[in-house]
């Protein structure tokens, strides 16, 4: 038997947070916030607390229902709390990185989640031990720790303020305070988070499905370079960086979000749907049914399907447990045929031309190995659109993708890639197409980053070329 | 914090089986078999293989993925398994109710996996205990074993054919011998079952989607009333009843078998798909948009909106990680509106006149809050469309349902339902036109078992009125 | 790294039971019982208990405190329970044939419980498996069982005396049934039982250090050949067996029970010490330092030094912690001198002429290891001394030793064996003398089994030279 | 049910240590040195290993049977590595203050373990937030790891003897760098720490006894103010504080340490039991027989039976399976006499004049109850006699003791105690016959520190008085 892969060929998402102030079951919301944004990262879980006297931790490597059991909820005390699910990779998924990392300064203790990447930090983890400073992680989450405890202000915001000038890059954090919360979104809104309400309680998150789950009214998105703080005397606002045009990730809208969130202002399935229009009015082809690969690329698909005129079937069926399952067949196993993930219909797509929509190609073995799925099940054609133009070039800001070497667009043209994946046609999105989906024509000045599919990255990129400065921890398992 | 309902308003499935004989991988592929038919039961999981010299097995409570860790499937030796999944009431979810069960017998060992409910497995436990067996477990399977072990019989497959003799009900049963597999299925079809090949192997599992995850070729179905014995000369047939009208499950169809799967002949997205279309084209409704309740009626919404022109949506969204949740938030905490399942997508409902397409109403309070979450997100009306007729009568062959009294259409006509779930309109499809889907006309002589909508038992109901004869026996925990 | 090697080379002992009955905190009071037993058994456990109308069980593998966490007890109801703790070979360590074992018949509900071994299970159960009784497990206990259950009898009690008639061997066994306690030993009283009350409860133990440690007083021995029935009417007796002499087991005083427990009238400890003191008159040692092998030969070194005037001294150290150690030395690291279990006090030993007081020595191996210990941490000399006589024989009544052929006193006399573990000398008891240590002079119709010594069982082997009937049933791991 | 209490009538000890350079299975070597040393520290346990390039770590909370399971070992690559052992109170048992921490700072990545208590560590810790380090832990560990890092220093042992020099109580610490280990012992000698070999290996430990388990030779005790360097060039040794009168705990001789440990050149067996007849000449009792209370008075016990030559008894079992047991008797049980821990034996005490010897007594309440005991198995008379002074003072060198006013002896004097505890006649050892046992006449300037014993402590006491900055971090569960 051979372990899961940890590197699967999908971009990955870091992480998820969450945050609440003034209710008497926060720990339990922030765990049932969490529960919704659990497809942001499944490998480590935690929550903190405050009752004004006291912070309160837990955190554990796995799903959240790995991590809480009875009982440990009920020891997070408090009136507010933050929360974190963490996507990592395979070296580094250990207990110490696990986040909310809690911290006691000069002044104050604090605890502190974070989803994105900064540029950055590498650079500012070298000045920051050359000043002294000792890290227990490899996390960018410490990093801004120690830019918070350095920083010489009265307040919690104040420091989080000084710190969140010094970092660069695409970052949403939240912070708590012994009696108070505060969430800051990069200058970019590279990364996403919103503000909502419920009863007299503020919350924030990665995304609104959070606030729906929880009950709890979707307020606004908070503003990329915002500061909002909440305490005893309600809600503030302030900005950390001058307003610039927003340069929101479109990789969240193609892939990550889940569908029922709304992010920036458009909900994500809507938007899906509408690149699938496009993509069927743009790019079509001679099918008898289109499918979708589940889960992430049903709504193009519908969007494809109902603009085409080309009925949708559920020719690819993904198994919903196969999540949990570690026991992997071997290769001599996989060779026999053995796939657990994903299974292709026979009785709907023999002998058929088959469209099969998917949101993107990375390394490209998925869509080879899905192609001669739906052969094997008696397919006569595969004709593959994509509702996201040719992923080039990896991102900086918190999705985990292959290097780009490893991207089989940054060095093959899409006749190539259509040959290698054995497809019969292959169709992606431009960037203007994909622009489109939002509503703007052309991509100048659009508020979006398209880094991964232009090479045009928003920010410089401090930390290329630098070095780690020391030998390499590695924590192995729990 | 609650835990978790383990009766949830929904039909549950007993089990799923699998077997395979002749690989030398036997056991793994057992395992990926059965991960395909996990939605078949998650509470308990099992396998036993055999090496011609040695019995061996290993089960316990919970996925497979918890049951089955790195080492053990290695253990499992053999060039032939049985496995098992199953879903079982909160009471009876031990360890000692879990399956295969392994016996030792006069003549031989065997184990033995099941799938279904006897109508007479009381009478007959009742008779095999006067007459001094001894019972272990309160599973229907122990008195199938039983029978077998009393079997005055040469062959195994003499004496499974003696027992399947004496049992009346729905079952899938497979056995494993020490050299031998056999696989018998009642009379009337109740339970499914196929037989499938993986090279020199031969396979029997519950769905045909089992088949396409080892990448086995479906063969046929196998037969009501076939008795399948596959050994080292091969696989023979023989039948131990006469051959009657089938009676298959139509339920199997309309809510649990997994949309890749072919029953007897039929694909299930595609008979769903079909009874969508003429749940619009009989009981169309005036909406703007068209929601099916994820998963099960995905397939049906799919083929209302194509024949109803009206456009699909996400509007709802379920949480994949939730199964997995055991922390279920309080009823002060669910008053708030706390909600992990579903999610309603506000910006896709608002406004919106919904056409709700769900496959069954049982005890109807999941369709009130479901119509209550669309409303909630602004849904201006809610039409609800049921792609089965009404629910009247507990399933006794296998399908555990809620009893007849809180059946709520057992009690209440549609109007009726239609006010207590604060729907603007209600439709189900009629029996007939559930037969429709399939493509008969009428329900005379169909090859079908509808008595869940009907009230017609295709058996003789042996068992009812015939009281337990002692105490309880409660396992408790694992 | 090596697993632990299952099968050391000490005696085992196959379980420890108890039950009680009449106590608002049956199942509690039966958990700590079993606490005190656990030397016993450390494999495996569980309990059942009975609230008159349902009965309750849990058992799992390994100690209590793994079986057992916050909250199983609680649900085990009631005001009467039966409790097992089992040492189990390795291959049958699962959780099928973890006790008591709960089972229904014709008339009732029972469960079950056993210490010992009988020398027609084998016997019987291919007599019951011919008469068409089906066996799950590979224990003894069912095959108690279904006699009890073939038992043509009234009540329960009857059935139990009627099943204690057919079976041979060393038994102690307790059977709950809905609202009874029943405990029957077996004839020869091979195996201890005791019986005890703590209030208005009754209570029945394999040793009465399991009545102390609840606070429970020791009425008396359970008679061999003796039923005891405890119900709502209290406690009656009755004889399934005439009076024979009685016939305990040496090997119980000098190596398994807990020092503190009172078997048969004698206190285990004060037995040891005398058996040392004997020792030291008969088989002196020119030695400065007496050290007893830890734990079990601490008595009888204590004894030794008394007697002897020669000083007694902890050489050789224990690691309390090792027993649940499963990562154990491999080979490699054991020859660079790796040591868990035991240690030698260099500042102690060296230089020093040492008598070594072990309690018995089975296959050598062992002795061998600590003479070699303490010669390498400087003793001078070391002078073996065995608190028993040679062990030429295997137990078949419930302890399980080597095979014959792997004890070395079997096949070698004194003086090998005393080369084979290089000491410098070496003694034995007598057999006259062991009896001595109970102030009987002569073996002549002395109360004790002494067959390991003697080879002179004092029951038919009925079993031997029967075969299994069939291929082996293996269960792997939980 | 209750749980366990965490604080029990015992001093516990902070913790053990352990590290090996240049071995080949130098993580494997540590895990069976912490085996031995477990009795210093049973909540959480750890390894971090290096092998030159990278730096391997894994820590968890319970015994390292808990802790290290097949596999993590073998992760642990490398020829160097240090190990933990932890006790800690219940509040602060979190795998956040599990040890060895890893590091990385400006220079150089290291781990650290810690066995001890720092007497100015609030002080420090207030001085080094003030300069900006961010603390995540509550340990004394911590503190001194971030005055390595803040030191400005070229190579770790420079930086390790810089902060060294800043530290002041007790304290036995082992730093792993990259290609080195690093071991300082406190200037007065407080803590033990011991030197040794194996092969070209060589190993540090907290006692002795962890050298016998690996089969590594004792080459001395670390010096007092000490700091051993190894590396590829072989050992090294500076001093890091001016040589004074060392100042060894006689509380590890007189509770702590294994019996088998040499500490300071002392055996503990031979101390103890010298103890022991000390105890027997100038505080004798007219007893019948000698009972110690296991295990750590069995020492003193054999003594003091042998110079009084009354025999010596085991009246008092203790059930070596209590320590994993956390299903504690709710007060209701124990008030019908449930009582795990110790069983006293009725056929050897009743009737008996007992004398009772004892370590220590720390707060009263389990002499009480060991008294009570004896007597209600029916001895006649109990004297007590201590095998140490009234211990009337908190340690505050690295033992958790209660504080001052729940010492018994801080306000009581003898007859007061003798009264509360129940006893017939109390006696202790003074301070003189303590040094005594060692060979010191008088207790000018005797290489020990008693202050437990008279309040002499051989540091200032620099955090007296120090409040908390901040609110409390909890950490709950793992």
């Amino acid at each position: 038997m051979e372990t899961v892969d940890n590197r699967p060929d999908r971009p990955q998402e870091e992480c998820g947070v969450f945050g609440i102030y003034a209710h008497s079951k926060s720990s339990a919301l922030t765990y049932y916030g969490l529960v919704a944004l659990q497809h942001r990262g499944q490998e480590a879980a935690g929550i903190a607390s405050t009752d004004g006297n006291r912070m309160y931790s837990h955190k554990g490597l796995g799903l959240l229902a790995d991590v809480f059991k009875q009982g440990e909820l009920e020891n997070l005390n408090g009136h507010a709390a933050i929360g974190h699910v963490r996507y990592s990779t395979a070296g580094a998924n250990t207990i110490q990185n696990a986040q909310p990392i809690t911290l006691s300064t000069h002044t104050r203790n604090f605890a502190i989640a974070h989803n994105g990447n900064l540029v950055n930090a590498k650079w500012l983890r070298i000045r920051l031990e050359q000043e002294g400073s000792l890290f227990q992680t490899t996390t960018d989450t410490e990093v801004i720790a120690h830019l918070i405890a350095k920083a010489n202000a009265d307040s919690l915001a104040d420091a989080v303020e000084a710190a969140a000038k010094q970092i660069t890059g695409g970052f949403a954090v939240v912070i708590l305070g012994n009696d108070e919360l505060i969430a800051v979104r990069d200058p970019l809104g590279l990364r996403p988070m919103v503000l909502g309400q419920l009863g007299d309680a503020y919350v924030v998150a990665s995304e609104s499905c959070a606030l729906e789950t929880i009950g709890a009214t979707l307020v606004r998105d908070v503003e990329p370079g915002e500061l909002i703080h909440i305490g005893p005397d309600g809600m503030s606002s302030r900005r950390f960086a001058v307003r610039r045009q927003r340069r929101m990730c479109t990789f969240e809208h193609v892939y990550f979000a889940r569908p029922d969130s709304d992010v920036d202002g458009w909900n994500v399935h809507t938007v899906r749907k509408r690149l699938g229009r496009i993509l069927a009015k743009l790019h079509p082809a001679d099918g008898d049914i289109v499918i979708g690969v589940p889960d992430s690329s049903i709504s193009a698909a519908a969007g494809y399907a109902e603009e085409s005129r080309i009925p949708y079937e559920m020719g690819l069926i993904k198994n919903k447990y196969i999540a949990r399952t570690f026991i992997q067949p071997s290769q001599e196993l996989r060779d026999t045929g053995v796939r657990l993930k994903l299974n292709a219909v026979r009785s709907i797509v023999e002998g058929k031309r088959v469209v099969l929509i998917d949101d993107s190609i990375v390394r490209g073995t998925t869509s080879r190995r899905i192609v001669q799925l739906l052969r094997s099940a008696g397919a006569s054609e595969v004709h593959v659109r994509i509702s996201s133009p040719p992923y080039v070039s990896p991102c900086h800001y918190g999705i985990d993708t292959a290097t780009a070497d490893q991207l089989i667009a940054s060095t093959h043209d899409v006749g190539e890639i259509c040959g290698m994946i054995e497809a019969d046609s292959l169709a992606f999105l431009t960037v203007d197409e994909l622009m489109e989906g939002f509503g703007f024509s052309g991509t100048t000045n659009v508020p979006f980053c398209n880094a991964c599919f232009t090479r045009n990255y928003p920010t410089e990129l401090v930390d290329s070329g630098l070095k780690e400065a020391h030998h390499e921890l590695v924590h192995v398992g729990g």
